[in-house]
């Protein structure tokens, strides 16, 4: 993969070439305390070192005796499910994956009664075993199972910390267990069993989905990779960080192929979770090239100088020719590929935000390939932690969303909370449609 | 529906009840401004007499002939998509609904190969009749057709203007035609064939939905409807308003339904195209309930106060007990529903914000059906040509993205264009990673 920030530079915001050179010395810095953390295995950091850790055959046996199933639902949320959602969406298979990674009453009854539940195995992921929303789709799948007079034990199997629920359901009923790696948030655990339990159920390569993580952990090993100018991730981190603290307060991550939709959700994330807080954040905004020229690009180019779009694209793919036409104007098209539409696309809007005077950074991976996803999800974690650390944030925590789980659970009856009194204190001022 | 601010008060940013009172008189005069433009017709505010002027058994009849499909692929982008996305994904249905709303090869191969062609409704939708995107998937679909020996003509029908290439081929091959209303921007186009089309064909009650956008309408017309305390769409536009001025420059739209999650893409491009200009324009966000308090939150409540968020739900929904369990610290949870706890999620997420000084706006629809989604576009739709007025803008137009449309053109060999010259001067500064 590559990062090409030259259409960052100069731009408003922007940052020039001079400031990046000076930032390029709080890079080393940083790099060096990024490699600290990695040597100690500190948490979060632990997250960089999981290519080398994770051995892709325990996740393949631990995952072989369902044999050839023809769908795996994964119950899990956050980052328990978007990993092993974006390798899904974006490669291809004859299992069908599924996430309950809500609680939403209609969405569970179409799929559970869709499913075919006697060939579907079920991956329960939550580090600690209570998290609420996957606990209680947990329960309402096993219960599907049980009227459907599935042997839920046969079906299942767990990915969870060292105790707690999962881990002693899981020995009561003799379920495979797969381990949540230690000091890692679940946002950086993609490149984990959490992420690639599922991917080896759809038969998908783990082993090349780590060596792409593995080839992007040994540029931060080698000599000079202290610089944004010679590490991809640290260019992408960097000139993020340089862009929000000079007014990017958005930053709109546009692939250009469907199959990397999931990823920019995924993205969405590592991002909000790790960079927003003590008041500061880049928002992260999905999006998707070329649809999204007919809906967001108005505002990319015209809006307020608040933005970054970051473009993406593989530089290879499976391509589909137009057929000649006689359509009136539009004969250029015929003879051409999809994909050379696409690209001029990618290309035309880039250079569109460009003539604005808007930043934009391209990255390139190679394919939507097993190793291109591991390299790829990799240099955007180790890029979080590089603008976390110039940021001078506590990148791995999430802190801010406690009240709220506090407030459901009391709400539930789940024990005495004062958040859920605050609740009911509601400001309302109702303008009725009736 | 109803609309509730009462949470957007005395927040940061967030308005005073005194701000609002006097902006209430600009929202008097706005209004009166945009009941001229529906009783002219303007360009634009045509849009908001939709609901009377589109025949359901119009778009019935155009559809009658093609029986009960198992499938039907709507070829269009943006608008020409999005409004019908949104019934689609909203509403359940035994005829799937399909979109090649964007140029991705990979994407049009593979949902090509796994479609019953013989069975399947083919919609293209152009006002112009020269959209590069639709009429280049429009070819690809064809021909594969062709391949297939299936008669495109008899499972085609396209949805255009008076005139061009999609009006001629229609003549020419004797294929339906729906018309694609004059002086209606896409974007605002969901209550027209555009958006009906697709729903028709899926069985959907396309007149239930015009009602629900006639009774939004109504509220426009009655007497006191100029002022933002009595009609839901101006609560929202008004407000939104207010607080993009305060630096709320993310409009973070929050459904609690999986079913919604498209309505959250169809308006951040009504939002985004119509609103995005001269410096000024929310960048919406979108996000979904309760999936996304482990994504986006920690960011909502800790990061920047650039941010609103508009919580959305139904207040009915088809409910799921969640089952009695034993499992430690989770009894709470057994004998409540995925309905009680998405909820309560709901309610927890907005006091979370309240109590981090951070302002959102509740909206709730009846339920997730035909007549409340009518509703719920057109006040939409309505909030935003408020909300443009208020900050004048010219909120019918989207003059920013024609630069990329002559590039791209330029590129593939469609004429004589300056502006692919401009790509091919690209900036570069590429950090490579092999």
């Amino acid at each position: 993969m590559n990062v090409d920030i030259g259409n960052a530079l100069d731009t408003s915001p922007g940052v020039s070439r001079d400031g990046l050179e000076r930032l390029d010395r709080r890079v080393e810095r940083a790099h060096g305390r990024i490699q600290e953390g990695r040597e100690r295995g500190e948490h979060g950091f632990a997250a960089l070192n999981l290519p080398e850790r994770c051995d892709p055959r325990e996740v393949e046996d631990t995952v072989a005796p369902f044999g050839d199933p023809r769908a795996v639902v994964t119950v899990g949320i956050g980052g328990s499910a978007l990993g092993a959602a974006t390798f899904s969406a974006a490669l291809e298979s004859d299992v069908d994956a599924y996430f309950l990674d809500n609680v939403d009453p209609a969405h569970a009854r179409r799929l559970l009664s869709s499913l075919p539940l006697e060939e579907t195995v079920v991956n329960v992921v939550s580090k600690s075993g209570t998290t609420a929303e996957t606990l209680a789709n947990f329960l309402v799948v096993r219960d599907a199972m049980q009227r459907a007079s599935v042997d839920w034990t046969d079906r299942t199997f767990v990915t969870t910390g060292p105790s707690g629920n999962l881990r002693e359901l899981a020995a009561k009923h003799d379920l495979p267990a797969l381990d949540v790696p230690e000091g890692v948030p679940g946002r950086f655990a993609a490149l984990s069993p959490v992420g690639l339990a599922c991917a080896a159920i759809q038969g998908h390569d783990v082993e090349a989905i780590l060596e792409g993580g593995s080839a992007a952990a040994d540029r931060l090993d080698r000599a000079g990779a202290g610089s944004l100018f010679e590490t991809p991730a640290y260019a992408y981190g960097a000139v993020t960080y340089a862009l929000a603290q000079r007014g990017a307060g958005v930053n709109a991550v546009m692939p250009y192929a469907e199959s990397l939709e999931t990823f920019a959700e995924w993205f969405a994330q590592l991002w909000a979770e790790s960079l927003g807080k003590d008041g500061l954040g880049q928002t992260p905004a999905r999006a998707l090239g070329a649809t999204d020229q007919h809906s967001q690009l108005q505002l990319y180019r015209a809006g307020p100088r608040d933005k970054l779009v970051t473009l993406l694209r593989p530089t290879e793919r499976p391509d589909l020719e137009i057929p000649e036409t006689d359509l009136e104007g539009l004969s250029y098209l015929g003879g051409s590929t999809l994909g050379e539409l696409l690209d001029a696309e990618f290309e035309a809007t880039e250079a569109s935000l460009a003539a604005a005077g808007r930043p934009s950074v391209r990255i390139e991976i190679d394919r939507v390939d097993e190793r291109s996803l591991g390299e790829l999800l990799y240099a955007m974690e180790a890029a979080c932690v590089l603008h976390g650390d110039l940021a001078s944030v506590d990148t791995f925590v999430q802190p801010a969303v406690e009240w709220g789980k506090r407030a459901a659970r009391g709400l539930l009856g789940g024990g005495e909370f004062p958040e859920a009194e605050a609740v009911r204190d509601k400001e309302t001022l109702i303008v009725d449609g009736n």
